[in-house]
């Protein structure tokens, strides 16, 4: 499939949250379930929506938005798996909001989907400060950066419902202490799943589907 | 020797570019240089400061501004080397602008330095936008996070001086094209020096020193 480049406007509107509730309502009443998937740059967000997707596609009308400062390298990625996918270009901004996610999906939804996600610009901070309306947050921490990172990204990992731990096969060349970052992690959000998997070998990723899955069938009740 | 926090207050002037412009100036007046450390969240940029502060503290007086949004785990870990370490808090703010430098700056030059640190917080889109007023800009891009990132940061890779590939240890665990990431590199910013290093093991840090002892040199005159 092609892949099309949406280049987003500046949103107008004051309150975010309140256009955040609004998406959220809108996409429950049409039973869309909608991800926002989060990370630092190149922990692996669009390796990892490569081998859900491979997992989920025969069993729901997939539909993803690949926002980025610049390029069109991820969209191009997505779009080899043969779902819809678009590219969000930020024009140099470094979070999503709501209304920015309404114009993705404006256009995403044109086609018929009922499992929607937003990957969201490469940065642990401005994207948790935006309510995007997604239905759930998840993120990506992957073993390179190191198990501390929830220590210094607080808010983060404090509005994630799910984070993987992505890159496990090599933990043995890092000083990556797994039951500390969970320790850490549950610190600042008690309620998290964590989910340790290794996108490139696939290992763990059948459990993120099995997560999504609920998800998505959660949606369209 | 102990660490020192700063709540940084949100800057009230209008014109960042000009207030940059003046603290370039009066750092250059008084023979200080000041370096600004960006990268992504765990690229290493608290471990290549330590490697380098060990090649240049019998050499230079050294003073490191640590910021985080929270926590004091850096400035503790760079107060370790024996140099004058204070932590930098910016209360959720993705970035430093040049007043907020200059209010770290004013704590850390009480005693007497001659090369100034800002490490930046991990981030690579908002920290480009804002001149920070330091002489140069450095950036840290680790193995893992892929040689494709230059594409999607453009900003960030056409600001820094130069560009250090950090943990090239793990390069044969990842798909990293050190050539790809070079010629990617130049395309956003032809005068980048590159410089790839390991900061675990010190390979490629002295380098690092070298280039920097000529910037210090260069501010004394």
């Amino acid at each position: 499939m092609s892949t099309r480049v949406i280049e987003l406007k500046r949103s107008v509107f004051e309150s975010n949250d309140e256009r955040a509730e609004l998406l959220r309502k809108e996409l429950k009443d049409k039973g869309i379930f909608l991800l926002n998937l989060m990370s630092s740059p190149g922990s692996g967000k669009t390796t990892t929506l490569k081998a859900t997707i491979a997992q989920l596609k025969d069993k729901y009308k997939i539909g993803v938005m690949e926002a980025d400062i610049d390029s069109d390298v991820d969209a191009k990625k997505i779009a080899e798996t043969g779902v819809k996918a678009i590219q969000l270009h930020t024009g140099g901004m470094c979070h999503l909001d709501a209304d920015m996610t309404r114009q993705g999906l404006d256009a995403l939804v044109e086609g018929d989907v009922d499992f929607a996600i937003l990957e969201n610009v490469g940065n642990l901070v401005c994207p948790a400060e935006f309510d995007t309306g997604a239905t759930k947050n998840a993120m990506i921490l992957s073993v390179p950066e190191g198990h501390d990172k929830p220590l210094k990204y607080p808010l983060m990992f404090s509005i994630c419902d799910v984070v993987l731990i992505n890159k496990i096969d090599v933990a043995p060349y890092f000083d990556f202490d797994l039951e500390k970052c969970k320790e850490y992690i549950h610190m600042r959000n008690p309620k998290a799943e964590i989910i340790p998997i290794c996108a490139k070998t696939g290992e763990g990723v059948d459990k993120f589907a099995a997560w999504l899955t609920e998800q998505i069938e959660a949606a369209k009740k």
